[in-house]
């Protein structure tokens, strides 16, 4: 370097030093360790647990654009790695749907969808349990929302003709419904609703459904074209053994050519999903963990027979299981007033339960939830879930003996 | 497991293998391994090499939803890992702007941008070297564009007076001027223009600018304050030696107020940003990185010496680099008729570049391009540029020779 650039550089380096002084003591960023238990039962990391195969696909394409190194211009088109193949061939099979993209979750593939299908203003028909994020995607599409309400504790059900009315309610507020959406199972009970019979009564009423299968698609066979599902979303870090974020969108042919039109300037581009959407390794995760995750949707009824196992152990000890009964998901909503009576004189109140069972190599539930509370036994060894329900049991137990001082 | 189970599951399974029957030889989608050579030159990638510490959290937080263990309800609040400080502290001031989000990339924060300030039908003025994404984003919002126009081969210039007529041109039509973006630098010639007189222009006639800097946050000093800039949008992947997808959304706190406003029903929920985004490692890499970022963007004016000497080099072999110059960036675009000329003749015909630079370990020069092509010496050492100059040289020569048979 000449002199007179290093004399320059100097001066420059000096001012951008000045100019992040701030910015010092960043290391606290780096080499974070997670804090978790042995056995995580939080519904929301059990079906996202990374398979070896996707791991080693985290390494290999961990740089930020490394999908793109042999990119034509649409990253479904991508060649090498075969990402083609894999959103045109796999997905779409796998799913029972015509067209698939990748997105980078159900929120995300939930907007793009009625961003694309509905008008501002029109009405969008979903259920009471819907989880938070379809409401978001409706508020940020600026279209109005009929709940089908559930017919509340203990069952939280949903019912078709509770479609066909909310539909109903809404035409009656001369709101043009353009879309419906069935949450297959609900993120918070794991009900799975008769999604067959909601789409007849959706179709009777010209509305496409929309299928949020998050906590479904990658765990438990979901078939779109058999439910008769005109669009369904899925979420590879929830559900697909995938490093997050990252998701799949398919539609039927007639609504994919609205959803996933193309760009009247820019060839090639999508204009709903921006022209590309995961643009690196979560993909490869994706991909990596596919074959493992179609086969262990095969083992499903054994995953429910576990559940329902698990369920029944816990009602033994006074937590009653709230939703669908038997049920048929490994995602399950508890209420323990025997665990809420104990919070209001243990050490830490609320937080025993938190605490007790993290002593115990368990964690997931909430901290400071003891009353009502989600957890999943999907994917964990019956020898784990006989640790959890001793550790309930015990935990139980402890509070009976008067505490120690 | 009871025996009538047992007999269910595998006639489900059987059932289930059925429709699955397609689904075989899966394996194709696992194992893969990148196919780039030693020394990789594509602007899109030399910014994006994890650092040591971005490849260790992507093992540590690879798990699908890993960063949520600790969520109370949005992604940015999170204080385990310490994602809040990092949002909320470290990159308001490293980009110099009141409120900073994190984004699944530049793109998306864009259209969040668009999606939120603008209405339907409005005019956005964007740069005639804008990136198809911004283009994009104002398609999927709705917007008009106005385009600013460069001023040509071989400088592609792009003025604040521009601007100022652009604006000025869209009135005329009767629009309303929503935004105005400004590319920064630009994806093809790595042209950093006078961004604080664009901004400037844009704030005489009371329109905001978004200051794109997909190739600059992370690469080189760019402060939003001291430029103007209403909003900033960064890319993860593209410069912040992040895995993909991330990026960053920043905006003044005016601003901030529409962009990241929160939903009418769920609490704490922002819903241009449906609610959290990048729910998983690749968010960790960045933070991994950050340490290594904020120091590498003080080494700049190194970067813009190699990236003039590697040009001026390039030129001695009669290959023009358009754009600004003296270069200011290390994104840079090159004109080669001889490349071309021999293009007609080689074997394998335009391809010839690609696979001669490869037999010499050099990539990232898109497949079949040899009159224009971009290219990027970002953090590459002077050896390895010597690498790819010698290669460059070499090829030439070697045309020079009647070919053997």
């Amino acid at each position: 370097m000449a002199r007179r650039t290093v004399v320059a550089s100097k001066r420059l380096n000096l001012k951008l030093a000045d100019a992040y002084r701030m910015l010092d003591n960043l290391e606290k960023f780096t080499c974070l360790k997670r804090d978790i238990a042995e056995i995580n039962i939080d519904p929301l990391q059990r079906g996202g647990i990374l398979t070896p195969a996707a791991r080693e696909a985290l390494i290999e394409w961990g740089d930020g654009y490394s999908v793109c190194d042999f990119c034509n211009g649409a990253i479904d088109q991508i060649k090498n790695p075969p990402i083609e193949e894999f959103v045109h061939e796999a997905l779409p099979e796998f799913l029972g749907i015509d067209e698939v993209r990748v997105t980078h979750g159900a929120r995300e593939g939930k907007y793009a969808a009625m961003h694309a299908l509905c008008e501002k203003g029109d009405w969008v028909v979903m259920d009471g349990n819907a989880h938070y994020t379809t409401i978001l995607a409706a508020e940020r599409a600026g279209l109005n929302i009929e709940f089908v309400p559930s017919s509340g504790e203990p069952g939280y059900a949903i019912s078709a003709e509770g479609y066909s009315d909310a539909i109903m309610r809404a035409y009656e507020r001369k709101g043009n419904v353009s879309m419906a959406v069935l949450t297959y199972p609900d993120g918070s009970y794991g009900n799975l609703t008769d999604a067959k019979a909601v789409a007849e009564a959706c179709h009777d009423n010209g509305i496409p459904l929309l299928l949020n299968g998050a906590y479904a698609v990658g765990r438990m066979p979901v078939n779109a074209r058999d439910i008769g599902a005109d669009i369904i979303v899925g979420s590879g870090h929830k559900s697909m053994a995938a490093c997050g974020p990252v998701g799949l969108l398919g539609a039927t042919e007639e609504l994919a050519r609205s959803i996933f039109r193309l760009s009247s300037t820019k060839k090639n581009k999508e204009v709903e999903l921006l022209g590309c959407t995961v643009r690196g390794a979560p993909l490869l995760t994706m991909m990596a963990s596919f074959p493992t995750v179609v086969e262990r949707v095969k083992h499903w009824p054994e995953e429910v027979e576990k559940a329902r196992l698990f369920s029944k152990r816990m009602e033994a000890m006074g937590i009653e299981q709230q939703g669908d009964k038997p049920h048929n998901h490994d995602l399950m909503f508890f209420k323990a007033e025997n665990l809420y009576e104990i919070s209001k004189t243990a050490k830490k109140g609320r937080f025993f339960l938190y605490r007790d069972l993290k002593e115990r190599g368990i964690c997931g539930i909430k901290p400071g939830l003891t009353r009502q509370f989600k957890l999943s036994t999907y994917q964990l060894p019956q020898e784990d879930l006989d640790k959890v329900i001793k550790a309930f049991e015990e935990i139980i137990e402890s509070y009976k003996r008067p505490a120690k001082v």
